[in-house]
């Protein structure tokens, strides 16, 4: 056994495999050999992330438009790096990318129902997993994704950014500390308006158009199909995620069930007759999707998040995060804090900047201080964590800090949301993945400086 | 008959008595003689209020808690105006109140349980009804206010003061505009810090102590029951209100469905340990309120609604108000706005404040010109529209525009979000209580500058 293989079986997943990791990866003298499935905009970006790193090679990328594949070989060019190799033969020429490399993990950033079939495809292949988010569409996935997890014991990482959003990490700081108090009540979700990304040009990723599929460039090619063929919260990860460690979710917590609901869908056919105009043949298109889809979920410790799924309307960007205890209550719409004994003022707002800045995370800390570029590392920062914590736990110094679990406990909202819609909001049960070890299990993202 | 009889039996109610009102009250002459049941300080408030018209007499009034008659006759001196009759013998002496004397109205400002009995009782002795929020507690009630204010023709509205609110009905006007394009999704809630109003000492109204029921003084005596009985939306109509004209609630559109689902209940008993000591004999009271109460409603025109109650935690006031249609959105918590085409910049949030002057509402342009002075009316003069409301409603000049039909659809939530909460946030049906009316029915809430 290689040492590379050494790592593969024996690291990441301390609670699955028999064997502990033992010691942590020195990464000086052999980099990680990384696989990227899907080379988007997304995948490249990740890629530019991945490379940025001493302790990392791309060795193989993957993606079926020539486009995307012309645009990654650039970025290993600019880099003055080796261009890696390239599976770009069909839809399924990955299996062939898992099989003959030997790699320790692979990035997921291909279209959303290639997420599962593929992340199983790497565990059972002995390949690590960063899959981006939802991790899985329907529910027999999720569990399909836990089954293999804990049968190969490689890591299902979901690559849930927003969880180390600079703010989002003061917060739970905070939470930690107890300064909210008991955590009763919290909000988030996907408030942005896709119209732009839903429909392009064909040759544009953003706007410009009203195509889509086919005809369609970067994520109008696929991402849309889903505002037709499905009423549901498509996209509960960026809000659930975060707050998912506040709550101590499958460490401590669990998610009981979800009610659903959904406006009318008027804002994707709207925006078409707009800006196509009404003999457009898309503006024939019936779009399931409702345009606000509003989700509520309750907790075994008593406490209730909210969701809301927002993107076919003209509106700000609002990830719509409240996190609310028996002391006090964070409220990003308005930027600001309120908290008992402490607010200056009985009953009145707070900016929130003094205690994101005095609880900065150490994690934060750690690294806006370093030579590492923040600002340059994608949405404010955030993807240069989740791609660290991705290779570091790879690498295997401790347990990982986003596992199987939590990617499938944030996604499953997805098929949930969408039974509940279509049975007129009905409390559908969300179930337990740990299969009972939430009860034991302790919390573990963001708990130090390491990752 | 004379003239007074001839108004309580012909006006108001256009489409449920046969007779249709045929001409404006003049008010000149004969003053409309108004009962008040329940002088605490909301009555004492709305008494103060209707004083000021030169329509109105204040001929009776009834309570059973001396120190509050004692108030409100300081009221009545203060003005050098006679003590109206006062009935406070026992908690029925307002039957006697009712069939005594030859009132046109009463205002109805009493524990809310007593709303109920007290408009049925009300309207059965030809007198029209303004009744506090919420106007009842049961699906049973509802209907029962229903079918009573068809059979006896009598006005029952529900004194929702929050529909007046200045912001709100510059709101209500752009939407009537078309500016925010269909609407497809609201909120609101009432997020409002309770415990001082849950607890006092005894004597004074607000806070002072950890004491409610028979050793509270004001709303401690009674309201905080609620919270030990019932988990539920207990006051859902500041929110659900507002938005109901927006939406053209059982105008053109109708409530189907409500999901509801509660956190843990912590914030009261925190409160009772924190002021009274764990050893205070309230510190044992077992509260069955849970401290955040999210409610979520479906109409029969696809639209969603957010509701929230939260009245046990410290937070700052909000009434949790969104306005969101196809063409931009309205935030209170962040006071902005954002209109598609309107707005300069692209998915930049814009102060409302711009929008809520140039789209004041007519009825406030009229008033807050006029000699009334609005900032001395009550929760920034919304109390004066609501009460003139009543008054110009019971002169009949044309239909009420918040009759009883919005008293029930507003105050049904209560139970509905009850059973809902107890079902592990079923949905429950909302009855039509139009009974098929509302499709045909037109908007008639803030049409014009007249009430």
């Amino acid at each position: 056994m290689n040492r590379r293989k050494f790592i593969k079986t024996t690291a990441v997943l301390g609670s699955a495999s028999l064997l502990k990791p033992s010691f942590a990866f020195s990464g000086s003298s052999s980099k990680l050999k990384i696989g990227v499935i899907g080379t988007g905009l997304r995948g490249q970006w990740m890629i530019n992330l991945f490379l940025n790193r001493p302790d990392v090679e791309i060795s193989a990328i993957c993606d079926i438009d020539d486009k995307m594949i012309e645009m990654t070989k650039e970025i290993f060019r600019r880099k003055g790096l080796p261009i890696p190799k390239i599976y770009n033969r069909d839809e399924n020429d990955y299996l062939n990318l898992l099989s003959n490399e030997d790699l320790d993990g692979v990035n997921i950033a291909t279209p959303w129902r290639w997420h599962h079939p593929m992340a199983i495809s790497a565990m059972k292949n002995n390949v690590h997993v960063g899959v981006e988010v939802p991790a899985a569409l329907s529910v027999s996935e999720c569990w399909d994704l836990v089954d293999t997890s804990e049968k190969t014991g490689k890591l299902c990482m979901i690559m849930e950014n927003v969880c180390y959003r600079r703010d989002i990490m003061a917060i739970l700081n905070m939470v930690r500390l107890g300064m909210f108090g008991e955590i009763i009540h919290c909000q988030g979700g996907y408030q942005h308006d896709l119209r732009h990304v839903k429909f392009n040009d064909g040759s544009q990723p953003y706007g410009g158009g009203v195509e889509f599929g086919e005809k369609g460039f970067s994520e109008a090619r696929w991402r849309t199909h889903h505002s037709v063929d499905k009423n549901a919260d498509l996209y509960p990860t960026h809000g659930l995620g975060p707050v998912s460690p506040m709550l101590d979710i499958n460490r401590g917590n669990r998610m009981l069930h979800v009610t659903s609901t959904a406006s009318q869908a008027r804002g994707l056919n709207k925006y078409i007759v707009e800006k196509g105009g009404s003999d457009h043949p898309n503006a024939q298109v019936n779009f399931k999707l409702g345009d606000v889809v509003t989700s509520v979920i309750k907790c075994a410790n008593g406490q209730t998040i909210v969701l809301s799924h927002d993107t076919n309307s003209p509106r700000p960007y609002s990830l719509n995060f409240r996190v609310q205890g028996t002391q006090g209550i964070w409220m990003k719409d308005n930027k600001s804090i309120y908290i008992e004994g402490l607010s200056p003022q009985n009953h009145r707002w707070e900016s929130e900047n003094k205690y994101l800045n005095e609880y900065d995370h150490p994690l934060w800390k750690r690294f806006s201080t370093s030579k590492d570029d923040l600002s340059q590392a994608g949405h404010g920062g955030m993807d240069f964590f989740i791609a660290r914590a991705f290779i570091e736990s790879i690498k295997g110094a401790k347990k990982p800090v986003i596992d199987v679990y939590d990617a499938v406990s944030m996604s499953v909202i997805v098929p949930l949301s969408e039974s509940s819609i279509k049975s007129g909001s009905r409390p559908i049960k969300i179930p337990d993945f740990t299969r009972g070890k939430w009860k034991k299990n302790k919390p573990i993202f963001g708990l130090d400086d390491n990752y």
